[in-house]
């Protein structure tokens, strides 16, 4: 019922700190009556101030409703957080990733998690992707849901086609044969296209692109992963952006 | 008993190829009789060629022995593949990692897959930090704990102390307040030194080595774990070193 409600699950006080400090106002606030701490007691009365309708719940009551290994003791529901395809037209990003067929949460979530932290402009997760608004991906983002603009949904045709008209250079990422992701232009707008973990990219989709660009490795018998693949290319761009603003703080490619 | 039979547990078809392929021989291969496909026999039989003794197990036997959740239908008793600090010393690689206190095997295998993918010269796991051979952390690897020099063992002011002594240049990778590692010198001998998850690295070590990295951030609330940081660092290794060798193909710092 995630999309049909609009709504999504977050476990765990770093998630709903979270959250909060990212303005979004949950709709409820669970707390387990034995587990939760000071900490998670103080975000509870922080969503109260907003609004939020808080509930104490007997004691494990809210493990059980959990998938994790170690249940948190405190969860809310919040407001999807995912913004329209055509909100990325203005400002135009100057990077931004697309998770083509991008299928384990935890990948979908440092993806998401390198995004945030290096400055990247918006993630996008195609219609065949994972949902990036299940638990254990939003976990796997430590949060960075909230801090980054995040699409959910379009087909890869619909986005890559509006990208290309928006002038991106939309560059797909392959394991072998595109070129040195170094010595590629990350001035103008571009798209890094990221394919399924076990099968990449389909030719299909690749050949409709602007290029194809490959991380070099050590030795042919290696292998990176897409949320690796995905950091790498992501601060190489936030490095390109210090390296041409050179007085400024922070990271981040040029926006 | 891993260390002190100086034996470890690789699970798996992936795995159990890497291993042999580096030229490991198994002391033991042990095959589910139900679950084991051509693919899992005949690496056995690669594996007794070489004079590995091949057990064939009673359907479900080897699952019940193993700890993942998808159980793998062939596993193998390796010798343990770690090398001595001393070897190091000659020939110096260029760039090296120090986990001092990694504690998540997921990270661990990462850090190491990093490393072997971007053809950085060794990883030390000090005292202190996860065991590198356990089978999560060689899952996590991806083989690669096969591919990369893996010093175990020696305590961190014994490591760091050596280091020092070859001329290795020691920075703690720190989130903040460290020089931006894009702009660091990486072209003489250099060691990573990389901290717990939670508590990154005591400044009673940092103080004692020869500077701080950072890794940049788009803003304070994001972060990064140490997989990601590592695998930033071996790859911004691995582009100066393809830099400074334009002809050249492949990843890999200047050895």
């Amino acid at each position: 019922v995630r999309w049909e409600e609009r709504r999504f699950v977050v476990q765990g006080p770093k998630l709903l700190g979270e959250a909060l400090n990212a303005g979004v106002v949950p709709d409820a606030v669970y707390l387990d009556a034995a587990g939760s701490n000071h900490t998670c007691r103080t975000l509870a009365e922080r969503a109260r101030d907003h609004g939020t309708e808080v509930f104490e719940l007997a004691a494990g009551v809210l493990a059980r409703a959990s998938d994790e290994v170690n249940p948190q003791p405190v969860a809310a529901v919040v407001p999807m957080v995912d913004v329209p395809l055509v909100s990325l037209a203005e400002p135009i990003p100057s990077v931004l990733l697309v998770c083509v067929a991008v299928q384990d949460p935890g990948n979908a979530g440092t993806v998401v998690r390198s995004a945030a932290a290096s400055g990247v402009g918006a993630v996008i997760f195609c219609a065949g992707a994972v949902d990036i608004f299940n638990p254990k991906a939003v976990r796997a983002s430590a949060g960075a849901v909230f801090h980054v603009p995040i699409v959910a949904g379009p087909g890869p045709a619909e986005v890559l086609g509006q990208l290309g008209d928006w002038g991106f250079t939309r560059l797909a990422t392959v394991a072998r044969g595109g070129r040195d992701y170094a010595t590629v232009d990350l001035g103008s707008p571009t798209a890094l296209v990221l394919g399924s973990e076990t099968h990449g990219l389909p030719d299909s989709l690749t050949d409709r692109l602007d290029g194809r660009v490959t991380i070099p490795m050590a030795s042919s018998s290696e292998s990176l992963n897409v949320a690796m693949a995905a950091t790498i290319l992501c601060f190489e761009a936030a490095r390109r952006g210090r390296a041409d603003r050179p007085g400024e703080a922070g990271a981040g490619p040029p926006r």
